[in-house]
C-alpha cells in the first residue's frame, strides 16, 4: 500500500501539533525515513543536499536538486519547493530564499539522521535560527503505526518467511555462510522484497554464531553447527526482522539446552507485552528465563528493538526503558546466548501492540529444526 | 581482494602526513566508507554511536559497542579500542575516557557523512576543540585508487554487465519496470555482487526516462519506447555504475537522433580524459557535442562523477570543476538528454585514468541495441 495524500496530510497535522507542544516552530529534515513519512518522497543522502522543512503553521518548505523535481510531480498537498542547479557555489542563495524570513525562530532536527552537510546549510540559512533535537517528537509519531503500515509490515514478514523455507530447503553440508546468503537474498527478491533491505543478512555458523553482528564469511557449514539466520524483507518501504537458529545435524545436548532456554525467553517476552506494560519489563521477562538457567551474561544485548520505516527505532526494549507499550507499538523480541567460541541461538520475531495483548507478524516455526542431514 | 593490515597501515601513515599539511591532529569518522577505507572495519550507522579518531600522532581510538568487540578480532595494526554496553546514559563516560587528554585540539570530520549524533559526542567529550570539515583531506587520498582497488572496481564492473547481459535477454514487451528491475537484482547476485549495491536500480519506460532519477514503476514496456538501465554492482565494498538505453522495437528518427548524440558525447568525454587536463574540460568535451545538435538544454546535469567506494565521490566532472586529472582516478562519463513527456537516453561508463590516458572499465557494447521484438 502506497502512502496517500490524505494520510501524509493527517501526518502533517499530528506533527504540527506536536511542534507546538515542544515549543518549536518547525522541524527540519535531510533524507531519510521522517521525510518519506511526512512528504512521501524519496530522496537518497548524497552529496547534493535536500532538506524539508515542516512548519507548525503553513505549509512545508523543500530544497532540492533540479535533476530530482520530477518527483514533485506526485506532490498533491500544499508544498514550497526550490530547486538548485548543479554548481554548488549557487546552492547557499536557494536555502537562504527558501527558509529566511519564514519565523523560523527555533526549529527541531533528528540528530541520528542530519549529517553536517545539512546542518551548516541549515546554520547559514537562518543564522539567528535555535536548533535542537527533535528526534524524540517525529520519532513520537512514527512509533504507532496505523493499518495500512502494519499490513505492509505483515506483508514484509511474509515475504522473508516464505524466503527463509526456500532458503532451508536448499542448504546442505559444505555450503559457505556467504553462499546461504546468497540463495537467501535470491530468495527475498523472488518472494517480492523491495531491493533496498533493512541490513545485510547475518548467515553465521558454528562459533561464528557467538558474535551477534558477525559477517557472512568462507566458514563451511558442517555437522554439529548450529546455523544462525538474522534477515529482513521490504515492503513499501516497511521491514521485517526475523532471526531462526537451526541445527545442523543432531544438536549436543547442551545446544539443545540453549535453544530450549532461548526458545522459552522469547515466549515469555511475547507474552508480557501488551499495552500499559513498560519495555524494560518485557526485557526482564526474557532475560529472567535466560538468568535462571545460567547463561544470564551470555545474553550480551537487549530483547528487542523497535521496527517499522527503519530496522532500529523506537521503542527499544531494554532493562532501565520506562517507556510504556501502547496500541501500534511495534517491535522485535529477539533474545540470545552466545557461548564464545562455540556458538550462538537467537530466535527473533516481529510484534505489535494491539488494544488488549499483542500479536506477532512472524508465525516461521520456532521449534529447533535439523537440517542438512 | 580484502585490505590487507600494510595498505590500512599506509592508508594511516599517508592520512598522519596529510593531517599536518592541514594542521589538524586527528581526523574523527563515523560508520561509512572512509572508516572502512582506513580501518578495515564494517560498522553500520545506527542509534549506536561508533566513532573512530586517526591521529597525526599515536596509534587510532576506537569507541564501539559491546557486540560488535567480535571485530576487532580481524584487526592486526595498533589500535586503542574502547566499548560500551547498553545502557544509553553510560555512554559518554566511555567516549570521554577514549578521547580526552590525547592532545586534540583541532580536528576534522567529514561534513558529508558525521551526524549531528556523533558531532554532539565529540563536542561533550573534547568540549574545547575546534572541529572543521576534512572532507577534501580524506577524499584526496581515497580519490587515488591503487591497483587493488581497480581490480575490485573491474570486478565490479564485470559482474554488472554480465548480470545486465542476462537481464537483457529475459526482457519482454508488457512487462513492468519493476519487473525487469526484479530480474536485474537477481542476475546481479547470481553473477556475485554483494548485496550493498551502491543504488537501487533506475529502470526507466518511454516518458519515465526524462526523469534521470526515475524510480521504478507500474508502467508496462511499450514498442517504440526507449529503455534506460542504470545500476551497479558492489564487489569487496567498491562500485560499479554503468547506464545502458535500449530501443524496444525500431526507433523513431528522432530516437536514433538523440541516442546518437549521447553516444557521441560519450565517446568525446571518454577521448578527453587523461592526466592534466581538468574535469572541467571533461564536461565541456561531452556537452559541446550535445549543445551542437541543439539538445543542450536537455543535458541536465553534470558528464560523471567519481566512484569507489562511494557511488559518488571526487572528483566530479562538471563545468567549473578545476580539478585535474591524475593517474589513479575513478569516474563516471554519463551524458545524457531527457525530452520531458517523451523520453530519455543516457549512456555511463566507468573509467579511471592511467599513465598517459583512460581505461573504461565498463565496456558493455555502446550502439543501439533493438529489444523485445
Amino acid at each position: 500500500m502506497t502512502t496517500n495524500t490524505s494520510q501524509l496530510l493527517a501526518r502533517q497535522t499530528k506533527l504540527a501539533e506536536a511542534l507546538k507542544s515542544a515549543g518549536l516552530d518547525a522541524l527540519a529534515l535531510n533524507p531519510g525515513p521522517s521525510l518519506v513519512y511526512l512528504s512521501g518522497l524519496p530522496f537518497h543522502l548524497m552529496e547534493r543536499p535536500v532538506i524539508g522543512i515542516f512548519r507548525a503553521e503553513g505549509e512545508p518548505l523543500l530544497v532540492i536538486p533540479e535533476l530530482e523535481s520530477a518527483k514533485l510531480g506526485a506532490v498533491e498537498y500544499p508544498l514550497q519547493a526550490y530547486t538548485y542547479g548543479e554548481d554548488p557555489s549557487t546552492w547557499a542563495d536557494v536555502f537562504y530564499t527558501a527558509f529566511s524570513g519564514k519565523g523560523l525562530t527555533k526549529i527541531g532536527v533528528e540528530n541520528n539522521q542530519m549529517r553536517l552537510l545539512e546542518f551548516r546549510i541549515l546554520q547559514a540559512a537562518l543564522p539567528e535560527t535555535v536548533v535542537e533535537d527533535a528526534g524524540q517528537v517525529v520519532a513520537g509519531l512514527r512509533m504507532f503505526k496505523d493499518e495500512s503500515e502494519i499490513a505492509n509490515m505483515q506483508k514484509a514478514a511474509e515475504i522473508a518467511e516464505a524466503a527463509l523455507r526456500d532458503t532451508v530447503a536448499q542448504i546442505k553440508i559444505g555450503m559457505t555462510e556467504k553462499q546461504v546468503t546468497a540463495v537467501l537474498l535470491q530468495q527475498l527478491l523472488q518472494h517480492g522484497s523491495e531491493g533496498e533491505l533493512p541490513f545485510q543478512p547475518i548467515v553465521s555458523t558454528g562459533p561464528n554464531g557467538a558474535n551477534p553482528h558477525a559477517v557472512p564469511s568462507e566458514r563451511v557449514l558442517a555437522s554439529g553447527d548450529l546455523l544462525v539466520i538474522d534477515f529482513g524483507a521490504s515492503y513499501e518501504g516497511y521491514f521485517s526482522d526475523i532471526t531462526r537458529t537451526f541445527a545442523v545435524g543432531r544438536p549436543s545436548p547442551e545446544q539443545e539446552r540453549v535453544y530450549n532456554t532461548v526458545l522459552a525467553a522469547n515466549q515469555a517476552g511475547r507474552e508480557t507485552g501488551k499495552p500499559g506494560v513498560t519495555c524494560s519489563t518485557v526485557d526482564e521477562a526474557a532475560r529472567e528465563v535466560i538468568e535462571d538457567v545460567g547463561y544470564g551474561k551470555y545474553f550480551t544485548h537487549r530483547t528487542g528493538h523497535g521496527l517499522g520505516m527503519e530496522a532500529h527505532e523506537e521503542p527499544y526494549i531494554r532493562g532501565g526503558n520506562p517507556m510504556v507499550l501502547a496500541p501500534g507499538m511495534s517491535f522485535t523480541i529477539e533474545p540470545g546466548i552466545y557461548i564464545p567460541d562455540q556458538f550462538g541461538v537467537r530466535i527473533e520475531d516481529d510484534v505489535y501492540i494491539t488494544a488488549d495483548g499483542l500479536t506477532s507478524l512472524t508465525t516461521y516455526p520456532r521449534e529447533l529444526q535439523i537440517i542438512g542431514v
